[in-house]
């Protein structure tokens, strides 16, 4: 990419709550870089009016040159484009707080990434993935496919091992956990150095570096006065030797986890649905300017920061080390050179380089390669439809404690997405 | 070993109910092995005097030359000898029960080689097991340890990983799966050749050929036909596309094993009692003059056969194909080089030597891995009494489903236990 | 396979000196199995003709029933057969000559299989040998492709890797070294074990056991003592710390063989004319019933043994311990999956499972990472014709000094050889 | 490292001539950092005045405010640094003029890194480098040891084998290349991304990217035109699909170097003698107040510029991109985890990473096997002084066709280096 300026963006799912979140970065960096057209793209077209205004008023309150265009043609906001971000929520919170209460039935938390939750969201996403794929490789075959949409290692996953395009994975959570370490020792974010290892949403600090010292024993030593991180014992981060991330509670504190959200009135899915409607409401007010600041509530702190550093590094060929979700190529010898990891990677016009972090430690091998044959038995049964992938699949899954209960989970989740499952459910016209 | 016969032979436990149905092998097999001297070992001296009576009684009433004797000096039965068996029970039968009782309390299944209890049951051996290792370096140092005591995957692994004694692992799970095997497609059982992969009693069929013919589709397709491993779901043989053997039902069954076992009025350990009750009786009867047919009640079928094999190939250089617990070396690529596997091997005088497996089956990689964590975490806390490692131990394996379950699992064995884990509880004189 | 006896065997390159030898085996082996007919084909009718007359006196004298069938159409030969045993020699001993004279020019020992004659012979051999498997394909599908013709592990991997049919290289080296090893010993040559590891001709004995005990210690500070290895020096094989077997000469001492080979006033190649010449005549003789003892100046010592031993395992579903060519699988990590070794193998029904042999020693890697090289660039020069590989192929052998020395070669040894390239010079028509 | 400034920096062989060329990088980016002290370290107290009296001028004339110490005592020059900088020829020009003409009796390059003569450098050097390393331990054990001393893949290997120093070794082939690809691609030098694999001074281009544009191919057609690179025939490079760096030449044109330095009347070594004499009197001069031009014909082209760079990452956390000489650790799967490797590494405070290069291409695999299995040997017999181990290291080197030349070679070359060859002659007192 030898361009000094962005002619198009295309966002597809631009619709989302997230979208405003999206453009407040281009708007924060607009000394770096200029962009000509946003192309805002989603099958909804009222929720598209309403947040594609917000956006044109958000860009011309901040003076900028950038116009944006809308449309319900997918092929249309991606013609051309340098860069795709793709958003999207296939079947709408809807799927989502179903992915939540079904499995709550048999004792098992559903979780949206990294739960059955997650590989239900996975199948319902991975065939449309795959069509914006597809209108990559004839439309835009050198821009870049920036995936936002979670479970982002397994759509990642499904992409690179189904298309020539080049994809990457993003995730806001290493950089916020990264600001937050920052905040803990009292130094700039980028005097923190992490070896960040596993996959998206499953992965472990395996050493952290502070101005070039290994910091390591000292967090695990304090983890119960780092905020966020405290929710785990001592004794296992001391087990352990390195420091879980936030989504692997699920995993290792799914008995309180469960018992948590038995309690709870509302699923997480039903809260955000409330925080969406308030903020679109928000954002079809034509005195909105500026990004509404509830939209912090909604989770995705930093995630404009974060795109916007990939996007910087990868038309500015700077080479500098940001953790991404990318094909593993062996940097990570326990786990398939094909399957997608979350590492530091060398960002630059040239693409995605990971960072060789070594094999994984003894004592969170065995959980991140479960883990990841949960994604990958995802992925295949969300390309093909197979009904025994699909059961390796969902018995994988850390949180599935038996093959009695992966089958039901099957029977009941699978027809309950029966309209988004075309993998599984095959049209007849 | 250039010897055409045993000079002597010792069998650590030798008070076990076991030890005729192991004796019986040299009966059966008198024509192709003579020994001298079979030297028993137990520190409880009445049960020795009982069983080591049968022994003497069938020895006599087949007539064999064979010479018994009873030791509860564990150096006196093994000094000189070709052969050391092991098959320990350290603390006995009411500590199984304990084993399995206590992890009902969390939903948990406990079972005494797959689940907490085998990790419980392992703890309590290894120090036992390290020091008949000792015992070997210094008073029989080119004697064979033939392991027998459950876990055997975990046992072996502990002993060859801290000594230099040549041990090698058996369990009868593969004769007997062979020999049901040659009754279901109505052939010789040598007529069955099985490629056997992962731990054991963690361990499937990848493939099976019956006169060279692969059968490995027919046997899948007739899963429900096969008595023992009909009790797998057709559903989930078809998508794993090899064959689970039995103990793999606690895994992948543990919903409906967990409801069972709830279900009964007695353990698995409180029938055995009883089971024992009534053999040691029959063997105190001076009139007893064979092994009683109650015997295979026990659940030590073909176990003679089994081990008999192993020492003949051993002794005589036979280099035949055996299903043994040895070290991995790289045979399954995708576990440690010095983990435990049970695996076909080629066995003669020189040892063993795995025969090469190649890379697991995705279907089944993830969980063999898991359990061999679970496995040489219980080995690391089992020799060192290590805290953390014992955490892990808890966590990793596939029966228990959070760090929660883990902790209050090990909280409440571990006291249990606490006469016979000298290595978390460290006397003071 | 679930035959009691051979229906057909067919041998291609059936007008070859080796052709009694390997009948001799049947002969020999006549108690163990029968075969119904013998399939002799070649293309050159006369020497067909003349050794199939000597095939058959030699069957007739030892009053078996096996019939004797001659034909120049390979497919006629091939239909049906249980057996295909490969013995070629595209381009006769001619082209042996031209590829010992041609390198010599350079300073290079030719070799006809493991230096730069061994290339040649190669690409004369795979189309040929490409073909066969096609036939075999077509007319036999389920028949055993069993390749004698050199270089064995490079023809065998261009089988395997281009074709689905069951192949198996066998050479007859593994079978003469235990032999040599036998009477060194003085024991019985089953009651040595051999760890032989590497690539065919280019192999060493990792660890030897003589009834179980670890003789290799005692073998390298012996190796003056030993015949045909004691051309080696004692301070190399000590530095070894294992026994190279006898091609390995021309890697270790390509000087010292350089030197010889320009003083001697005839190459092999012309000698084994004049040994074939011999040969041939005794067998156009009516008188001769039985094999010549001139054929073991020929050099083919106990290959018949080595193909019964093969071929009844296979039959018989035996499996038992055999050194063969096959492919590696991973039973050497330090090689690739795909490619050709010779190690020890269970031979059955089923077909053949390589030991796992682990890493080779640091001291003979590289050496034979770079020999393995040098025969997966052969076989892709050899079945492409693709100019950059044949270069790759040239400049890898370990005899080859230099590109420069590579091109030349090339420059001057392909065109020599054009008539039998087909893959490097297309016909047009 | 949480420094603003250096404190102390030690310079091991401070009298060579290049020191001024080193010390230069100070001067030109001295905006950048500030340097308290500089210690120069030789055991020539001669050359030591004389080049310390030189930057001691040039320093004083940049109007710096660094001081410079002088010593013979290796500890005072070495305590309190912050890095210690070695760059000593042990034995002298001398020694590597032997090194030059002794292969060439037997017909062998010598190469002061990459063939015999690089062995024997390696094992004058490694005892020393070996002692540095215990007075770091003692004496800066925070310091880095910046390793510039050939061979420098394999002392640099020497010492984190056998050390727990911090050490990174140092080339400046790397940096010269990429300016070379620079200018030839006509964009800044900071604009081409090199995928640089291999070993220090035995290296490939895996694919070469200028502004994020994949110009691997290009380059491979155009190599004719590429100043340095055309050394190696259109035809080679085409056939390896990677760029081979200029060091190779003595690998893949063998045959061709040894013609030209046999025709030469001095060897490169009795060359460089004549320039230090010329350069020593240049620094001996009182009005010499900058580094002469002359210097550039020694070789150490943009040394300091590499050198800089290196060091300003370590102290400043830069986290950028250079190609170092580190440990292994998998990033090149193919080579050994604990062998030195030379590859792009992300460098900062908390020290080297290197990035993931993946599996190396089929054409380069074994040469780069080779020659690292002879650094590995050279490294062995360079700390043991054991002779097989030092045959292996002969006879594994590329250069060398076979055991009887290896053993020529040793029995040559060791003897006449007795003097500073402590590890293979050790001192009675």
């Amino acid at each position: 990419m030898e361009k000094s300026r962005i002619e198009k963006l295309a966002y597809i799912g631009g619709g989302s709550s997230y979208t405003p979140e999206f453009v407040e970065g281009f708007i924060q960096h607009e000394g770096e870089v200029e962009v000509d057209e946003i192309a805002l793209h989603d099958i909804n077209e009222d929720r598209l009016q309403v947040v594609g205004g917000m956006v044109e008023r958000m860009l011309r309150y901040a003076e900028l040159d950038t116009s944006v265009s809308l449309t319900t043609t997918r092929p249309e906001a991606i013609e051309g484009a340098d860069f795709i971000v793709s958003a999207i929520r296939v079947g709408g919170l809807d799927a989502r707080i179903r992915d939540e209460k079904i499995p709550l039935k048999y004792d098992v938390v559903g979780q949206e990434t990294t739960g059955p939750g997650g590989t239900l969201k996975a199948w319902r996403t991975i065939p449309v993935a795959l069509e914006i794929a597809r209108d990559l490789e004839k439309y835009a075959p050198d821009a870049w496919y920036l995936n936002f949409t979670n479970p982002s290692g397994i759509i990642t996953e499904a992409i690179f091992k189904n298309s020539d395009v080049k994809v990457v994975g993003l995730c806001n959570n290493p950089i916020n956990v990264q600001m937050g370490l920052a905040i803990f020792f009292e130094v700039m974010p980028d005097e923190v150095f992490l070896e960040w290892v596993g996959l998206n949403h499953v992965n472990w600090i395996q050493r952290i570096f502070v101005r070039g010292v290994d910091k390591t024993e000292e967090l695990i030593d304090r983890i119960e006065e780092m905020p966020y991180l405290n929710e785990f014992d001592p004794s296992l981060v001391k087990a352990l030797g390195v420091i879980p991330t936030g989504y692997l509670r699920y995993y290792y504190n799914h008995t309180k986890m469960l018992e948590d959200l038995k309690g709870v009135e509302k699923t997480r899915g039903e809260v955000v649905r409330e925080v969406e409607r308030d903020l679109m409401e928000k954002y079809a007010d034509p005195n909105q300017l500026v990004k509404p600041p509830e939209l912090s509530l909604r989770g995705g702190a930093l995630y404009s920061e974060a795109a916007m550093r990939l996007i910087l590094s990868l038309m500015f060929d700077r080479r500098d080390v940001q953790i991404l979700v990318t094909r593993n190529n062996g940097s990570i010898p326990d786990l398939p050179d094909d399957a997608s990891v979350e590492v530091p990677c060398v960002v630059g016009a040239h693409g995605v380089t990971p960072l060789h972090m070594g094999p994984l430690p003894d004592t969170i091998r065995a959980l991140c390669q479960q883990a990841k044959a949960w994604e990958s038995w995802t992925v295949e049964a969300g390309v093909t439809g197979d009904r025994g992938a699909a059961l390796m699949a969902m018995m994988t899954n850390p949180l599935v404690p038996s093959f009695e209960i992966a089958k039901a989970l099957l029977d009941d989740m699978l027809p309950a997405n029966r309209d988004f499952l075309w993998q599984f459910y095959p049209q007849t016209v």
